[in-house]
């Protein structure tokens, strides 16, 4: 006897197998909780981790808003400035409130955190609705974006646009299965290849700028400007505003993911952070004063003779040449795996959001690799969905966009004001201004982007974000609901415990009965044997009772033990299941104070196809009881198990 | 207590619910098996019954024959009567040889049970998969048949000739649910109205033949005959012999079915199989040479201009009038329905092989209204996977169908010659005799469709035939194995018998932990707690045996009982099954003796879509255990059901 009752026993369990299996290959061994810390990294990889998707908004934003302004023509130009000047100040606004977020939540403090914490729950339930739909966007935003400009260097691939998103989509989902620091490192080369060769462009540009005096002469000569079809008007400029907006998002993703850096966390953190927004201002503000020097507008997606804005001012700049294909196959690279910041933080989100009981709780356990694997499903499941509906085209998803983050920020900023006014202390008075800031400057770009964009796509937004908050809310319900039922703050109630009644249904006699007839001695001494017999064959049940007395009852008398109660039930109707669960619950009516036990014996196939041999009646006889009986009904699955 | 040790009770199942469900409407309320014998029918029920499918042969027999001998123009309907006199004559060889059957085998001679009993085990299961193919072929013949026939008459319907296919399959299968009886009912009407339409225009063209001195002048004249573009030869004779020979498909089927007529059973059978081979040999005769005598042959199947052999011999001898009309949908009618004689024996075919044990045995039991539902479902899934893959059309059937018939006739004959000589007595040579003529002569037939129609289909239905035999003879192994495996023919061994020891893994304390932990003490005195905790939730681990000593082990020291075991396990790999199913493995090995209870607390939902909000661990664990446990361990599952 191995079992030492009363005793409590402490240990490990045992490794896995040291074998590689096909999951090892794909998705890397299998990590050990011990192993988290050196899965953190620090700001040379978390650039490219957390900063993938803010730093490649500079390939889409700008053109968003130039979009806008194809019907002003080259007057259009003029706005550019200072609609780059207006976005690149909310965007130092927004950064200053985000630093402050990251020292005051070292732990993590995503919009969800922050705003559930010190605006109560439901301003939390709406960031993580609102951000929610913010990464699934940013994952289909930027795979489409990606393989658009992809198509615009081979366009011989358009017609394969959605099948060529889902294939990205699946190698992202691959590459992060493996977790965070692996994929953090994959990202590295593209996203300084990236900033490298935009920054080289504009360095080029803006000396080019200074040495004409202003003149500078195209090496490749951008399409010209359409003339105006329309005049300059203020509802014309803050579209252009809104869709610019699109460059912020994926700033916050830094403060959402404190807790992958390492030690000094914090200033790790602070430090990534800072160069996220640094790169992406000189970005937005080298190719804001660009394009008007280098009269480069949008061309109309989606027509004949597309180029992207970056294409256009890199030929104008450094001509058709080997530099030109770098710079375009970084700008492609980077758009596809900036869906990968979405990837890093949306099942951190879930985590969080699932901590709480607003999400089925699996979304808290850490898989093999020590990412949250169910949430890295959902997002790949729902931005594939997106990808699919909308068929891949990026301008179709563009308006669905920046409604949810710069409502996160907006949260995220107000709940910040709340944190400041509860702890007080130094410094507090100037955090809160600067977070008040953050909060109505983003509030304000909020309300712009809702009225600008409302009927282009941004009232799917507005419909999404209340469905997910009843969802969320219809979890938590659910969950507290079972935790009332189910809690339990007290010791065991372990009085007047007494054995089982046993029922076993048996058809005939075979050694499969014999062991189920042995289990049920095992555990109780009142058991009751069901024979059910068709009209058909009422020898058949004749036949039955007479083993009965000499197989089983003779045995029993012998062995010191009482023969069990039998029972024959003819059906007329032939129905098996129906007359054994009736009688189960006759007996469970009849003893109101004892449990039951329904022995269920099953032969077990090595091979899945020999059950089509057998009728499925012990599976519907367990389906029959589980789904109808209750809390006094236990099923009990003898197994028995074939030789192979 | 209501459990009475050492009795036994015999009682009637209570009778199903009055009220009428979903099902009761479709199929019809359940019928008890006492009503039995009044699902049974007489000759005129029969007829329709088991008739319909050699009666409808009329309408595709002789067209068969006459496709064959298009080549040959006018000069080929020389040869339809000698034709049609030799397959009359097999028609006859085959009904004297199954009126012996028939008294022979009063409790149903299908010839599987004939050829088994005389000749052997292998030759029984190639007459069962002979006629298996046979009657699944019938099936899908007799409705694309008819809807051929439907479409001849409306062309607009020819784009829809799958969906109408698989339509009337759907009704077919939906009657013949509800049983044998209420299915003749409804087929009686339509029989008896082909056989009055066909046989009164055969009566007024024989008349007409007669009145004209052999040169009737035809009312509609039928489409003027090719010229000759072959000469005669023997092949091409044997060719439209072998096709003509599916006018006798459908005879066995009475012999099949005895059982299902009323007593006196044997008359009954032998009168109703009379009434049919004489109609249908009336009308053989009759279009053989009613044909001849107009000039009529066979147009080309699937060309433009296609028009059936009887549509052309109704409108020459009556015209196209009203009765033209009603006679073609009669016969469109039948066709149709013909399938149905399959529906009838296919079933009661597949029982008797299943009885033997070479199918699965739900094939042999009766469902809700006395039918056996697999043969039906298993019936419709084969003969709609027919139609789906030749579209629904006649002609690419024909050449797989005759074989399986010819070949069961065969091996039924012949088996009752050693039927006759086993039994001797009075009379036994002559019937002798009888079955050897028949043998030999439906012998020679399935040579000559073999080799006639090798090429053209017949070698699939070749391939198929040892494939059925081999997946049979494979199922009646595993079944042994099965029974060698489990037989257990002696009285119980109840010596030795000691409560199990159980596993209970608790996650935390609650309501459905005590219930697990009430039920793991009223079975046994020998109980291992489990507890697995990730290096996250050390402090878990730790917090859980703390509650240990206040919740659980005070409570049981109070009550009398030793507390349970606990064992904590630390998952490095945050797995939970592994461990789990690890250590379950260990207490088994070192308990060698003992059976081992796993207990599996789990919730109950009320609705499906609530299992989402949990992990599916409880399930895993079971599923592991089932499938790599073994003899010594049982699954227990500890419902815990929500309030609704």
């Amino acid at each position: 006897m191995s079992l030492q009752p009363g005793k409590t026993v402490v240990k490990e369990a045992p490794r896995p197998a040291n074998r590689k299996s096909v999951l090892d290959v794909l998705f890397g061994r299998p990590l050990s909780s011990e192993e988290d810390s050196r899965e953190r990294v620090g700001p040379a990889a978390g650039i490219p981790i957390f900063g993938l998707d803010a730093l490649s908004s500079a390939a889409y934003g700008p053109e968003a808003a130039l979009t806008v302004l194809i019907p002003l023509g080259i007057v259009g130009l003029g706005y550019i400035v200072p609609i780059s000047a207006l976005i690149i100040v909310l965007l130092c606004i927004v950064f200053f409130s985000y630093l402050q977020t990251i020292s005051a939540y070292p732990t993590g403090g995503g919009s969800y955190t922050v705003a559930s914490e010190n605006l109560g729950e439901f301003p939390g339930l709406l960031a993580a609705a609102a951000l929610m739909i913010d990464y699934i966007l940013d994952v289909a935003v930027g795979i489409s974006a990606g393989v658009g400009a992809l198509i615009s260097a081979v366009p011989a691939l358009q017609p394969h646009t959605l099948g060529l998103c889902l294939g990205i989509l699946l190698i992202l989902t691959l590459i992060n299965l493996r977790g965070v620091r692996e994929a953090g490192l994959a990202f590295m080369a593209p996203t300084y290849l990236f900033v490298g060769c935009l920054g080289t462009v504009i360095a080029i540009g803006v000396f080019k700028v200074w040495a004409t005096g202003g003149h500078p002469v195209p090496v490749v000569p951008p399409p010209t400007l359409p003339p105006p079809s329309a005049a300059v008007s203020a509802w014309l400029l803050l579209k252009a505003f809104a869709s610019g907006c699109t460059a912020l998002t994926g700033v916050e993703a830094v403060s959402n993911g404190v807790t992958a850096f390492r030690e000094p966390r914090v200033k790790c953190a602070r430090i990534t952070l800072g160069a996220i927004v640094g790169i992406l201002v000189l970005l937005l503000a080298g190719i804001g004063y660009l394009v008007r020097a280098y009269h480069i507008g949008a061309t109309e997606p989606g027509a004949r003779g597309y180029q992207s804005v970056l294409s256009q001012l890199t030929a104008a700049i450094a001509g058709r040449n080997l530099f030109y294909f770098v710079t375009i196959g970084a700008i492609l690279v980077v758009l596809s795996l900036s869906a990968n910041t979405a990837f890093a933080d949306f099942p951190r989100l879930c985590r969080a959001v699932a901590e709480k009981g607003y999400l089925p709780y699996p979304f808290a356990f850490r898989g093999r690799r020590l990412v949250y694997s169910y949430g890295i499903y959902a997002l790949v499941l729902l931005a594939g969905f997106l990808l699919i509906i909308f068929r891949g085209i990026t301008d179709r998803l563009i308006p669905l966009f920046a409604v949810g983050a710069f409502l996160a920020f907006t949260l995220s900023q107000a709940g910040m004001v709340m944190h400041w006014k509860r702890t007080g202390g130094r410094g507090a008075r100037t955090s809160m201004l600067i977070n008040g800031i953050g909060a109505t400057a983003t509030g304000i770009t909020v309300c712009i982007i809702l009225v600008a964009k409302f009927t282009s796509g941004a009232w799917i937004t507005v419909l999404l974000i209340p469905t997910l908050i009843l969802l969320m809310s219809g979890i938590r319900r659910h969950y507290d609901k079972i935790m009332r039922e189910t809690a339990h703050h007290g010791p065991a109630n372990l009085s007047g415990i007494s054995p089982p009644i046993v029922v076993l249904p048996m058809d005939h006699w075979s050694r499969v009965a014999e062991k189920a007839l042995r289990f049920g001695y095992a555990i109780s001494r009142e058991i009751c044997v069901l024979h059910i017999a068709s009209e058909e064959s009422r020898e058949k049940g004749t036949e039955f009772s007479r083993l009965w007395h000499e197989y089983i009852e003779a045995p029993a008398k012998a062995a010191g033990l009482e023969a069990p109660e039998l029972v024959i039930l003819y059906s007329p109707y032939r129905q098996v299941i129906t007359p054994i669960f009736q009688h189960i619950l006759d007996i469970e009516r009849q003893n109101p104070d004892r449990q039951i036990a329904v022995l269920v014996p099953e032969l077990v196939e090595r091979r899945w196809f020999y059950y089509l041999l057998h009728g499925q009646r012990a599976t519907a006889l367990k389906l029959v009881l589980y789904l109808k009986g209750n809390h006094r009904i236990i099923v009990i699955d003898i197994p028995w198990y074939l030789s192979s």
